[in-house]
């Protein structure tokens, strides 16, 4: 990779709001961008150097990418792996590997690597039939989670089975097994936590401070950090992620989900080999955000030393249920005026229910405090559209 | 102005650095940003949404940059005021307003308007020819600051007589008449501190920890925060930079340069009506930077409440003297292998002696901490060119 760094040109396959934020980040160094995204209005589109438009998957169009740049990242995980496999081969620079990627992509293979790596996770069981789904409830009781091994992401390709009665109904909501599938043990967890990490090309780990998050309707609503968790969950969480990346030879930053039990006990849940949703509060947080943690490690440069600079929580913005088109978003100034208050608005065009648009940072001397503040600017910033449903 | 401020356009006279820093800092937020600067290239090119490439005094281009926004900023005092008067009668929003603009571009003027507001500032007085400049000798003493009223910066039409013999020499070098100058008496400070301020449209006002400005050939070399003053200092600093920008009206981030005496005097040095190099620090080492401060105020929104994340040095990249032409940039990876260290690149297409092409930010847990560390940094990273001259 050329010494000056300012001369590296940096390929991002996707440019959502994930992208977006890197370049935000990339920028500050004088990094050149190219972006691959099917939508020429992405939200990365009006900050990179040079967009492509077209799909993630589109064989072609990715191997332009790569002519185009030194190193190739994605923001996203649903993406051409054997395309990329091949661009490695002859000779591209990609971080994450494929290879890595590949191994996660697949929600049952990822589960099957990291338990033959000692890392533990919830049971699970590939689904092959009705058949094997109804044995699979029959072994591990409900509620239990079928899932799509591909393609998933914010709860799309989950169904969780809650009786007997629901079996059918699951089995046909995930494709009657056109697509391959997974049950997943129901774990009783009192907290569900990010670990976001940084790994780079030499090994070195920073971890970010643990996070906590609050799903609702299977999108993350709220991510609070720190995570308010004991020092042995602490340890327990940093060692799992630590050792995840090292066997997934992990280069980059990834989000290691996982889930906190009664009993003290810490499974992993996903993993996401990219920056993550729960992440985003690192950019106000910390010292140094998972955007440009990312950005080091991809251009081979040595991780920053993260510190946390203030406790906080995340909250996402979404569409409103009741609306599409033409994206308004209302109340910015009333939320603005309130104490350390951090908007994100990705720039997405139109709003439909739920979608993602936006989130906001609230920072506090204590969580109790931006609790409190992110309830105000909740009820206060709403994205609307144009047309009523 | 728009109450969905995501749909607001701003337009910035100049696209340098600063300019750059500020669309960064906007485009989180989903900002539409249109920029004039002379040059295609220019540091914010990459990033902005609309360029027009025109000079800074070209009335037709900012008129132009007038219909395609809904407010204009500058990231550079040395622009046609007049022409935004005009489009601020005919109901452009610009802030600051060009009318508080005309009170500074001329350095003289400007003090003239600070002394008649009771805010101390160094002896001072116009210049009309070279009998005036013998006169004020006589009067002042040496050193005597010799300084053309309009266009300076860094150090650029500025002539510290050191002696009568310099006298003739000071005032051919400075146009011998053909500008507008003045003389101002030499201040024997003790630090030099900048106080960069932000004024919302009510009138709300939040100031930056103070910091301390060391420079080198007149241009800054380091800026350390915050400045080492007792609090009796830092009281009268604040409440110095509060009243400026009560009586100047100014709506945005401004930098107020101070003097600080051996008798614990501070009496204002001078005033840049915009986001300043002494301020970069704030986008690591405070919860809101100076630009993001600043996009608040001209946005109408509330500004954000300051607070220092941790202290540390900023130091400046400049081309090294005996380069030019292509920059390259050399030595990052190894200055980025210590804590703490933020790297700012421009991407100037090309380097001259002394040309300012980025800074770093070093954060410590102490100021000391990060002298280390900026010792090293100043020594690793440099900016080399094409060209050796």
């Amino acid at each position: 990779m050329n010494q000056d760094i300012s001369q590296i040109k940096v390929g991002i396959v996707g440019g959502g709001q994930l992208g977006k934020m890197m370049v935000l980040e990339g920028k500050k160094m004088g990094i050149y961008f190219v972006v691959l995204d099917p939508n020429a209005d992405c939200p990365a589109a009006s900050i990179v150097d040079e967009l492509i438009v077209g799909d993630f998957y589109d064989p072609l169009k990715i191997k332009k990418l790569a002519e185009k740049c030194d190193v190739i990242t994605y923001e996203f995980e649903h993406i051409n792996a054997e395309v990329l496999i091949d661009l490695q081969k002859s000779g591209h620079k990609i971080y994450p590997s494929p290879h890595t990627l590949m191994k996660i992509q697949d929600k049952a293979y990822q589960k099957q690597f990291l338990q033959s790596n000692d890392i533990p996770v919830a049971n699970f069981e590939v689904i092959d039939s009705l058949d094997d789904l109804n044995r699979a409830v029959e072994t591990f009781g409900v509620p239990l989670l079928l899932k799509s091994c591909r393609g998933g992401y914010d709860g799309k390709g989950n169904y969780l089975i809650k009786s007997h009665d629901e079996i059918e109904e699951a089995y046909k909501a995930l494709g009657e097994g056109v697509w391959k599938l997974m049950v997943e043990e129901f774990v009783p967890f009192t907290k569900e936590i990010s670990v976001v990490v940084g790994r780079g090309i030499s090994g070195d780990l920073e971890v970010f401070p643990l996070c906590e998050n609050l799903h609702e309707n299977n999108i993350l609503k709220m991510t609070i950090f720190p995570a308010r968790v004991n020092d042995i969950v602490a340890t327990k969480a940093k060692e799992l992620a630590f050792k995840t990346m090292e066997v997934l030879e992990g280069v980059g930053v990834f989000c290691i989900e996982m889930f906190v039990t009664e009993e003290e006990d810490v499974l992993v849940n996903e993993i996401a080999p990219r920056t993550h949703n729960s992440g985003h509060y690192t950019i106000e947080g910390c010292s140094i955000s998972q955007f440009g943690q990312h950005i080091r490690s991809i251009l081979e440069l040595p991780l920053g030393k993260v510190q946390l600079n203030r406790a906080g929580v995340m909250i996402n913005i979404l569409g409103e249920a009741n609306y599409r088109g033409k994206a308004k978003l209302v109340g910015a100034k009333e939320a603005l005026a309130l104490p350390q208050v951090f908007l994100h608005y990705y720039g997405k065009i139109t709003t439909s229910p739920y979608r993602k648009v936006g989130h906001v940072t609230i920072l506090g001397d204590t969580i109790d405090e931006a609790f409190e503040r992110a309830e105000i600017v909740k009820n206060t910033i709403k994205v609307i559209g144009e047309e009523v449903i």
